[in-house]
């Protein structure tokens, strides 16, 4: 049997911070990027690609403020704006596989799925928001939306300072499909799904599916979408080849291989940046906690050196 | 084998005219239009859903207008525009056709697609774009657009006047994965795609897949998509519950069933009206001339009561 990878694309991989975000520029890196995503099909591997979204997502909340503003047209709540952006960012994707997969005349459907995240209510990050999104605020803005529409905020401590909402990030506990994912993937469909961490929703007293103002943090949500389907592999593409200890200190050191229990021993000692590395690392863990054999970080462009990119499995190989 | 319907659901069903378009509004009026198409599953059919985007996307051209005036967010291309609001609806209707099955208890999966559709970039509709698209301006506005971005005006007729944005509204040619989505839908799976007519593509001389600033009619592609996945039965949900010849004249008529022949000879009489009944009644004959069994033309409420509608086949049944 084929083994099956699930590939997390990073937002910067999509939209890099200095770049306005035009579709333009969002395709020449979604095909950049891809390109070398697709050397792991021409490896055998069955695919499923998942993506962030954060610079995407910022751009259309400052939408949605400045077309209230300007045409009375209803801001739309941020369950709503992640699924915008899995179809936007998700058919560009799906557009760009599919040419690329044209030029190396592989034949292989790929779909595109809208996908919720389930979230449990009672989940504390509800109670601690703090994943900044959209655009920065002055403080009197800050204080009428926080009256208006409950809206938390924090102040920024970089740069220009300023105001920016705060949403809870909490844990994915279940993901919609992903039984039908898996099998489609195992049938050699390409599948891109839990784009920008998945829809964020919730199951009310009476079992229904209701939504919830929140970001599920993407690589955790690939994690436990790569557990579910039982995937063989789990990468994180980001925009360093490797992951340091001493990052950018005298005694910087690259891993190449690491396992679980050292994993856990650099973790203890601070050495992954929270809001950085940190939750990249934590979702590498899910991954081979739930039986994944091998997580990897590193660069889209070193997928065809296999020697290159950070390894994470439950015990060092002999 | 169960039958398998295509139910294509109108804009209004989702979002009424003289309703600003929130979430809550949208949800509302998702999950009332929903509860009597899920009747068909009740009877055995099993189901793909299509859906209108126009009040959605025309909301979107308007946020994306202001965010780059306001935040200087540059705004998005029309397949992009499409794309998210198959994001945003499709994950709107799964969420609620899942609630409303477990109120049921009925176990099935549903799934939602984004979905390309593929135009001829030769169709003669981008010489004449006809489709009305996004808010009104006035004229100045209008030649800057034009002068900027090459857009194309008409002036609006109705109201208080000013000129409007159109775009081609080209043939659908080809609609993806049509084989996965007749293959799940067929085990039962709920498929919700092509929404808004597909995200319209076209493919170049070299065989690649590129974008194009159209829009195509949702009940035309929902029509393609019946024949290409073989469904049995095409539904087209709008505000009336028949079709009707001299439509609010004296002699008015309901047609309850109407075979080919008949259909073609009120259209020669003009009994139909361009942009609104026309296009609903072109879309029901192509399904029955690609072979499916009977197209349907009535309001979500009255699916219940099979002899309600307009019933649109080759040939009347004895």
């Amino acid at each position: 049997m084929k083994k099956l990878a699930v590939v997390a694309l990073g937002g910067n991989a999509l939209l890099r911070g200095d770049q306005q975000g035009t579709a333009e520029e969002q395709i020449a890196n979604i095909t950049a990027t891809l390109e070398n995503v697709v050397y792991l099909v021409k490896e055998g591997y069955n695919l499923i690609i998942s993506h962030g979204n954060g610079p995407q997502v910022g751009n259309l909340l400052m939408q949605y403020d400045a077309g209230e503003a300007k045409y009375d047209v209803p801001q739309f709540p941020l369950d709503v704006a992640v699924a915008m952006t899995q179809g936007s960012i998700g058919y560009m994707i799906e557009r760009s596989v599919r040419n690329i997969l044209r030029k190396y005349n592989m034949k292989k459907d790929v779909i595109t799925l809208v996908t919720q995240v389930v979230v449990d209510k009672d989940d504390p990050a509800f109670q601690n928001p703090t994943k900044r999104v959209g655009k920065i605020y002055d403080k009197e803005q800050a204080d009428k939306l926080t009256k208006d529409n409950g809206w938390v905020f924090k102040e920024e401590v970089k740069a220009h300072g300023g105001w920016r909402r705060v949403v809870p990030s909490p844990q994915p506990k279940d993901i919609m499909n992903t039984k039908a994912v898996e099998e489609m993937a195992r049938e050699g469909k390409i599948i891109i799904t839990v784009g920008g961490g998945g829809v964020p929703v919730y199951i009310d007293d009476k079992g229904d599916i209701q939504p919830t103002e929140a970001v599920i943090d993407k690589d955790l949500a690939s994690a436990v979408l790569g557990k579910k389907v039982n995937a063989d592999e789990f990468y994180i593409l980001t925009d360093v080849p490797y992951v340091y200890i001493n990052y950018k200190q005298a005694n910087e050191q690259k891993l190449e291989f690491i396992n679980h229990a050292d994993t856990m021993k650099h973790i203890e000692n601070g050495m992954f940046a929270e809001g950085s590395m940190g939750p990249k690392i934590n979702a590498c863990l899910r991954f081979i906690e739930g039986g994944g054999g091998k997580s990897v970080i590193t660069e889209a462009t070193k997928l065809e050196d296999k020697s290159f990119g950070t390894k994470i499995t439950m015990e060092y190989e002999d």
